[in-house]
């Protein structure tokens, strides 16, 4: 096997691991996991977003999305609602607990994101990013 | 919240979360999972190994990897060879089942493989996995 996959794919992992542990770290209070976080960001920058819009954002399965938004909405974060034409499609939006609680989101993720790029400049990370995101594109491509 | 890392944080779980459902259903008919394949891969480069070592290899805790190893042993991939000094200790290697699926394991890492990096260079490859390292090196010495 070619050892230079296997070095990054090792190092991907890690990355995403050691963020999932420190995020549900930092929210554990809140009652917000690492599953659940992503949602609220977007719900943050735009007023209102339907399910299949945050299944765009992030592919991630529709029943997945169903579970965390549940669970959000259990918690008092989001409210979800009914369409009047289409009743068995949802708008979602944050409730005033969950604009509460968006510094301390934001603070985390800033914390994490100042902590991950002490060695990597902003031209790196660009970089990095767009070639992850090729890579990305190419994956959800495969069929 | 700078949208560079949001950005970057997104395809980055993009991609591990598409290559956990891909190597799953790739492996599905031989009952490995996502979070198991990736110790017997480090069994076939190393003739023995303890769970100390995959530990330090991949930072899994060690009731996780407890559990996979545990599951691969159950399943006939991996034996558990007591050590005579330390008998809480153990010394890992891999079963002929697993030998015979080896080639499975590595043809489904290596499509995997052309697939994502089919616009992305050998160079830009190297670059984006020392990055990744960089930025992994600095979450795992947080505290």
């Amino acid at each position: 096997m070619n050892n230079m996959y296997e070095e990054f794919g090792r190092w991907i992992s890690i990355l995403y691991r050691q963020f999932q542990i420190y995020i549900n770290n930092e929210l554990k209070d809140l009652g917000i996991t690492s599953a659940e976080y992503i949602y609220l960001i977007k719900l943050y920058e735009n007023k209102e977003l339907t399910q299949e819009n945050l299944a765009e954002i992030y592919y991630i399965d529709k029943a997945a999305i169903t579970r965390s938004i549940k669970s959000l909405e259990d918690k008092g974060y989001i409210m979800r609602i009914k369409n009047e034409r289409d009743k068995r499609s949802y708008r979602i939006q944050v409730t005033e607990k969950a604009l509460k609680t968006k510094h301390r989101i934001y603070d985390a993720l800033k914390s994490w994101d100042d902590l991950i790029s002490l060695d990597v400049s902003d031209e790196e990370l660009k970089m990095v990013s767009h070639i992850i995101r090729t890579m990305s594109l190419k994956a959800l491509n495969r069929d």
